[in-house]
């Protein structure tokens, strides 16, 4: 069997998210395995680095798969991308080593928010962000009780799960940038429960806007209870921007 | 009767370009009369910069209006934003000086235009870029050819005008940069005839590819005929940057 890696970006809009599902062939992963098939000529599955929201975006997500074909990585790419809509595009394919896993070998995660802050509408990015009336945000104070949610901990409150699994993640950084039209949010960590971005982003943003106080963030952690943290972010702000691997 | 003058940025996507048509709603110009005579309560004729092709678009196309009534600049910003599609949006509003005129009084015109070059298709920028295949595209021999268009010149052989109007324009700087997806073009200048920016980058893109030579542009200057000019790039990469008035 040969395993091969790839990075494909899309544009999640009129997605029901990454995650195959039985019902509908609206998701990304139904896409790419449907168009795979049919050009190696034999049933593919293919495994993602994790699964994206409804709606979500991607600029670098990554998945393998295996088949006893081998195949060609140029010729490959582009008849891929011949075949798949005009939202979803393989940016990079490669044969990678037999026991390569998209999502065990994951070792760190990057994913960015857009905020859409300019008194007048989105037009070029207008699915790429989420407008919200951000004109009482302090930001600094948002960078303050960003501080609060680095490191080892267990997000168990900041997602929606109900898994019994681990919700353990670590967060290695939080970048939180202004332009003249956007409030940007960056999350590297070495993993992301379901919603935990969009959570995280909530709460902050409810901290800015002073109806949750700084400390709110540490009785999430305390209690574990997903009451104590703010709303969800729209899905459409959010856009997994890159996951990393080891070096071989 | 006062003069108001505003900022515009649109997607042109769906639109035949920027000039109201008789037959169709499908125009930017006619889109924002539409909804600014229903706000006002009078016929609003509006009076742009200059036209945009169809497909085209505009990160700050300016226009100026007369009325009887006085706007409030808030307001009208928030009223119009709502009724106009999501890509249609008004980023500036405000009370001009009663003989303020959109076309007459602009000094200098910015328009980018954005080719996509990686081995992939954009996703993204889909709408924004137009995708040519640029592996043999010698971009140094392209910035060399772009000072030739520098400064005054009769630009006849490089537009699709009819007009019996001066042909005349002063172009002050052309910036070609590339990033790792693609090339993009700055073109600076005092005013841009029709298909003007798309002849001219067809023409250094030909160029580029050797399929044309540097003295080329010297032989369009010089018979002033559009059939030594190379082709006429997609109206998808145009953007109308800006428009700058002088200093009151």
């Amino acid at each position: 069997m040969n395993t091969y890696k790839a990075i494909v970006r899309y544009d999640g809009t009129r997605y029901k998210g990454w995650q195959r599902l039985k019902n509908t062939q609206e998701t990304i992963q139904g896409k790419i395995e449907t168009v795979l098939s049919r050009l190696v000529g034999e049933e593919i599955e293919i495994q993602g680095s994790g699964r994206t929201d409804a709606g979500a975006h991607a600029m670098g997500q990554v998945f393998h798969f295996k088949t006893e074909a081998v195949l060609d990585h140029a010729t490959i790419m582009a008849q891929i991308n011949q075949y798949l809509p005009e939202d979803i595009a393989l940016v990079y394919f490669e044969k990678a080593s037999d026991n390569f896993h998209a999502r065990f070998d994951a070792v760190e995660k990057t994913y960015v928010y857009r905020l859409w802050k300019a008194p007048y509408p989105p037009v070029f990015e207008r699915k790429y962000v989420a407008p919200y009336d951000c004109s009482k945000l302090d930001v600094e104070k948002m960078k303050l009780a960003a501080t609060r949610v680095l490191g080892e901990k267990d997000f168990k409150g900041f997602c929606t799960d109900k898994t019994k699994k681990s919700t353990v993640r670590t967060i290695k950084r939080v970048d939180i940038r202004t332009t003249k039209e956007e409030v940007i949010f960056t999350f590297v960590g070495d993993g992301f429960l379901y919603n935990m971005v969009r959570i995280l982003v909530g709460t902050l943003m409810e901290i800015g806007m002073g109806t949750k106080s700084l400390d709110s963030i540490d009785r999430v952690f305390e209690t574990k209870d997903r009451s104590y943290a703010g709303f969800t972010a729209q899905a459409q702000g959010l856009c997994l921007l890159q996951v990393a691997y080891p070096h071989k």
